[in-house]
């Protein structure tokens, strides 16, 4: 199986496996529950990936007591080098046969090996944000993903305690309310079962449950489609503060991220994307604003707005490969999808 | 023992009982630890005052089995009216001896009635923040006091959060600090004991304190009155946001209130208060617009800072004297005191 190449994309709620030939083809994938090991622990972890991948062997109908070539995988919590060498150690040990190497990277730098191998920008809204750049020679810059009480602008979370907080600033008198709150505080009420403000208390700190305070995000987009202006709000600001988090990481760009055909690529990830349409006003305003700006003197010609046509294990496979001198054959041109561009070539 | 009356101030982490009789005379004084009733249990809540109350009058040279007239009790965590109900209840049942009457009402009520009986606005900003203003008639209007998820500005815990952010900001590229972080990082990696900002994820997440992370506000306090133009931001913004609480609720102050010659009297409770000259810019600038805004049409006049004097078991106790016809003497002027004024009435 010395051409059998393995990729894990490991999230908080679920996890995906893949096996892939050194040409490109995908033998088998399998899926599995959550493998962030800060949340459900390093056996746990993996244990999922173990079976994962074992599960894939034998659907791909391969011997599971042979070693894959490499497992490379994208962990969301795959951060820190310390846990990671660990989390590798031990899989070394209790599962002998799993594979011959190991690499573990981020969710975000797994996203990106799957949609091109000369680097751009993740920018990830989902529960919570991230954004990451990657220059063409590897090197990275972040802003954001600290979490809901330092960071987290933009994602479902965020635009959820955004219309919740207007509604409590406008029965306080504390903040005007751009807009009519009627519609939010109704669906706020029915979204968390509530009665009045003082039974939002438990949902944000007794029984905080931050998926299902973000799931709030998705009622808001409704209000957003029907019309309602506060809803639209919401996600024109968090389409700003997305473009912030662009904008934070450009000034690091290498000049061929910013001089090829397409512009800035920046691949989007996370479930409020499916809402583009709505953080469109906020999200272009910013990074149109910034091209015409004397900050980057021209060098920011436009950007295309990605989206993953297949699973991040995919890019985790591919830097697995890499990271022993090997390479599996990527057809990025089908591995992601440009689904907005923009471009300010013209004024410039 | 029908002249004596008691009063209970009860906070999250300590508690004061007072016995007073009807010429105002303070009897006895006791200390005990938290009441508050969400935190502790109401068990244990009840157990708590029942001890504070026969401790003093022991020490008053009373008899511990005759019940006092009343005790009114000016609780944190007293607002809702169900759980109110069921303490007093319960407190009638399991210490027949303590008290022939109850009163319970919540901590700003219970100061405001300590310093005035003509009603005024308390503003908390201690670890979380908080603003009422009561009028002569005994109307409430309430603003803030949420909690650290959804409100607490102006409080310890928001300005260290905002003193956090900015570093979080600065070296994220995501918005530029008004001013050098240098002291305020080195302080805060002190403060919480990190080296870099990936260790302030346990403080708040996994081993969030709220009362710790609120007390890096006093290094913060110390670096502003040492001429950090940063620490000193931080207050300043504090100062104008608590004033913007006492904006919100002004709106609904009766005409006594705003035309007494000390202006409209605002209570100020809580530690961050003893940092008043840090607050001063931000508090003077926003009260100062609004006088000479349109918006109150000249009925507001100036205002006057109080801090009280004695316990709000004082208020306490003569709210609970009041509940049941009968009356305490106070000496309001020796109660509270004035530490800062501000008058518009020359400009207008």
């Amino acid at each position: 199986m010395t051409s059998v190449f393995g990729g894990v994309e490991g999230g908080g709620t679920h996890s995906k496996a893949i096996l892939v030939a050194a040409d490109g083809k995908i033998l088998a994938q399998t899926e599995g529950s959550s493998t962030n090991h800060w949340l459900v622990g390093v056996d746990k972890c993996i244990e999922v990936i173990n079976d994962m991948v074992q599960r894939a062997k034998m659907e791909a109908g391969l011997d599971p007591n042979t070693p894959l070539r490499s497992l490379g995988m994208s962990l969301s919590g795959g951060e820190q080098k310390d846990a990671i060498d660990k989390l590798i150690d031990q899989m070394r040990e209790q599962f002998p046969t799993l594979s011959q190497h190991y690499f573990i990277t981020t969710d975000a730098i797994g996203a990106m090996a799957t949609a091109s191998d000369r680097g751009g920008v993740v920018l990830i809204s989902g529960t919570g944000s991230n954004c990451k750049l990657v220059n063409p020679d590897g090197s990275q810059i972040g802003c954001g993903g600290w979490g809901h009480m330092m960071g987290d602008e933009g994602s479902g979370f965020w635009i959820s305690h955004l219309a919740v907080k207007t509604v409590f600033d406008a029965r306080d008198n504390l903040v005007t309310s751009p807009h009519d709150i009627t519609r939010v505080r109704k669906d706020m009420e029915e979204h968390f079962q509530v009665s009045d403000l003082m039974g939002m208390l438990p949902h944000l700190y007794r029984n905080f449950n931050k998926s299902h305070f973000a799931g709030f995000c998705k009622k808001l987009a409704e209000g957003a489609e029907a019309g309602d202006a506060l809803c639209q709000h919401v996600f024109t600001e968090a389409g700003r503060v997305l473009a912030k988090h662009v904008e934070a990481v450009l000034p690091t760009a290498q000049e061929p991220l910013l001089n090829g055909e397409m512009g800035l690529p920046i691949l989007c990830e996370g479930s409020v994307w499916r809402s583009w349409e709505l953080l469109k006003p906020g999200f272009t305003e910013v990074l149109g604003k910034l091209a015409s700006s004397n900050k980057f003197k021209g060098r920011f010609h436009g950007y295309s707005l990605m989206i993953l046509q297949h699973s991040s294990a995919l890019g985790g496979a591919s830097l697995g490969a890499q990271n022993i001198g090997a390479a599996i054959s990527m057809d990025y041109s089908t591995n992601a999808k440009v689904f907005y561009r923009q471009s300010f070539s013209s004024n410039q």
